[in-house]
């Protein structure tokens, strides 16, 4: 089990770049997520990053100044998130931790020489995010007990939980192409549905479009085919963690899904946060794996190991906001749809990449595995408009006297994550966002 | 709609290379297919080549020597399959098919001169095949009515075929990163399973293997997310086609399906054939869409143009044979489970990339999608075991006695594909074969 806590993760530490520093950043010097970016500065070449406070350490600029290498010389070839290894990683967050330390003097007294053409430290407000990896392949696993039974409850009112979700982590094969990065407008689709009573479907624009809560996580080193992955090295494989929101078009859904599963209710756009957070960032945050019920059968051997159970779980807290058109006008902030906690998935994502390698399945660099919507058991933590708004029965009201089944175009959708406890500093994972706007048809 | 017949089509034409001209090749002059290869006397690069009888035209070489470009400048910069727009590779053909053609010397010439470091032509036994493209995306419809019958008999007893059948082209997402090329091992996978009657499941070595004989096809030129594609536009973004052996592990199957579709059934292996039989090659095969019975739904109108039901369909013989180990160990030819023909199928190919597109989705140079199963009304032309052998329960008897009811290990399924007709050469696709080999746990 990866993540130790070190002293890279120690609260005291503060970082010379100030906004760092600031209790509700979501990147102090504890976090150093990775991220690709376009410097509008530099806009025709693609730079590899950290992100500290409100800025961007712009890694490309560092390795060029020979700040990275250290004693290692693995970390001198570094080009972006996918070239290191696990340990590589682990190494490089420590160089890192030390450069950004409040006293190292190595960066700024590179930026004052007359070497430094390019300003290794640079606003995110000047960059534009890119995808922090080339995605290979993208699976949408069904890892929340609560979110299986109320979306089953919708589709299937006399059998919401299947019998086989307490054994199988659910999952399927989503689409890897349509795959965009927080900001990218999102067109609202248009697909076959059929409204109960209709004796024909009719093809047109989704009057029933959602977003779904989900946390993604990064696969870095992959399997050969054939090769199996225990749980005990499930989390060898791992890269990082980031936001996702899996875009669905619940009527297209509805009339598609049976019986090979959700195709093109999904496929139009999937939305990520574009820092990749570490599982070191990571490691103060982890909890038991989600305890089940009595009466629940336990996983099968495979799917077990005691270090799973004891510390598998992630503490991350989810939440979704909506902006709508109208509120924008008013400058009403966005405003809280739910709020859930990754540590009520009932798969963790060890047990989800053991189960998904199990066939001997290869799995690779930058493929992407999401929990699927990460709802809770409460009212307030429900993970999609599905869920809230009871199937589309109960919209909710807004803050500007607006009501809401399901999105409506210049709608904005809000993702945040974070980990917060009274020991560590926040580890945040920035902002999903995406706006809706009428698609082409 | 693409592929006019002209005069590479002409039956009369002869290649300078004698095997090419046999009755019997996949490979006459009038069919070029693309691949990827390895040579074995040049094993550190790829090269990309065409089919020829039992010869392939190394077109690397054919560059290097000046031959391909002619008049056309953008034929000097290929490079391989992906590289060319539906134009060039329709003017790729032409310079291909005078180069082969009985009476040229061009080639023939290069190879007595002294600056040919590297024979051009080059024996396929000589040649190790590679995936013929980067495979982006996989999808795999079920476009076969007598299929989705067939299996759904098996799942659903009652409900064979589900109310949106004739509506929707019905697909999934694949697996794109366990897509091997053929003659690739096939490792048993194994995964959870759970017999009518058992309290739990269990995890290990499936015992429900099967073959899916299926069409597949690359995409070309991609659309751009947000963009729908137009039924008649749909042919343009064809790159061409192969056989597709969709390998399926019934027992997880059935266990995993229920609420989002296969999944790790599918997901440790697909197997394709090594080359890439395109749109202009398959021209004088193509016949109406399937016809729908009297009384079935005519298809949207965006699934629906008068060129798509005149001759969107394609008349492709597919095949399936067995040749167990005990069958090789007595050199007993491989037996013939089943033959089907890609004009059974519910949708086109057209229909189903429309289909695709028409939420907005990409897709891009290098996808593949492939049509499901492909099944006839008659027993002889069920395309899976799960069909010939109804769910199991009636085993095969084989030539030497071997009765099977799913595969074993030592079995090869063995994929061909060919068309025929009295006014054309046979165009075939060669094979996608497969030997089952124990799994690794």
């Amino acid at each position: 089990m990866t993540g130790q806590i070190d002293e890279t993760h120690d609260p005291r530490l503060r970082s010379w770049i100030e906004s760092a520093n600031e209790p509700t950043t979501d990147f102090p010097i504890q976090n150093l997520p990775f991220g690709i970016f376009r410097r509008l500065d530099q806009p025709h070449t693609t730079h590899v990053g950290v992100a500290i406070g409100d800025k961007a350490l712009d890694l490309h600029e560092c390795h060029k100044a020979g700040l990275l290498s250290g004693d290692d010389p693995t970390l001198s070839a570094y080009l972006g998130p996918l070239d290191l290894s696990r340990q590589d990683a682990v190494n490089l967050r420590q160089v890192l931790s030390r450069l950004l330390r409040d006293g190292n003097e190595e960066i700024q007294k590179y930026r004052r020489s007359p070497s430094c053409s390019l300003d290794p430290i640079i606003a995110i407000a000047n960059v534009e995010m890119l995808l922090p990896v080339s995605i290979g392949d993208y699976t949408d696993f069904y890892a929340s007990l609560f979110h299986a039974t109320n979306i089953g409850r919708r589709f299937r009112p006399d059998n919401p939980l299947l019998p086989n979700y307490k054994w199988v982590p659910i999952g399927y094969h989503g689409r890897a192409s349509s795959i965009v990065i927080s900001g990218t407008p999102i067109n609202r689709p248009s697909g076959q549905t059929k409204d109960d009573g209709e004796a024909s479907p009719r093809f047109g624009a989704t009057r029933a479009l959602d977003y779904e809560l989900e946390l993604g996580m990064f696969v870095g080193e992959g399997n050969e085919q054939g090769a199996p992955i225990s749980i005990e090295h499930a989390e060898d494989h791992v890269l990082g963690y980031c936001l996702v929101n899996d875009w669905s078009a619940r009527d297209l859904q509805k009339w598609e899904y049976q019986p090979l599963g959700p195709f093109l209710s999904k496929s139009f756009a999937t939305t990520i946060s574009p820092w990749i957070v570490t599982p070191e960032a990571l490691a103060p945050f982890r909890v038991p794996a989600f305890a089940r019920a009595a009466g629940d059968p336990q996983p099968l051997a495979y799917l077990y190991s005691e270090a799973n159970r004891a510390r598998g779980g992630l503490d991350i807290t989810l939440e979704v906001f909506l902006l709508t058109e109208g509120m924008r006008q008013r400058k009403i902030s966005p405003y809280l749809l739910s709020q859930g906690n990754a540590r009520d998935l009932y798969w963790t994502f060890a047990q989800m990449l053991t189960h998904h390698a199990s066939n001997g399945c290869n799995v690779g660099p930058g493929d992407l595995i999401a929990s699927g919507t990460v709802s809770g058991a409460t009212a307030e933590s429900r993970g999609c408009l599905m869920e809230i708004t009871e199937g589309g029965t109960r919209p909710i009201s807004l803050p500007n006297g607006e009501a809401r089944t399901f999105l409506q175009d210049g709608d904005e959708v809000i993702l945040r994550g974070y980990c917060q406890s009274e020991n560590f500093r926040r580890i945040g994972f920035g902002e999903c966002r995406g706006l809706i706007g009428p698609g082409r048809t």
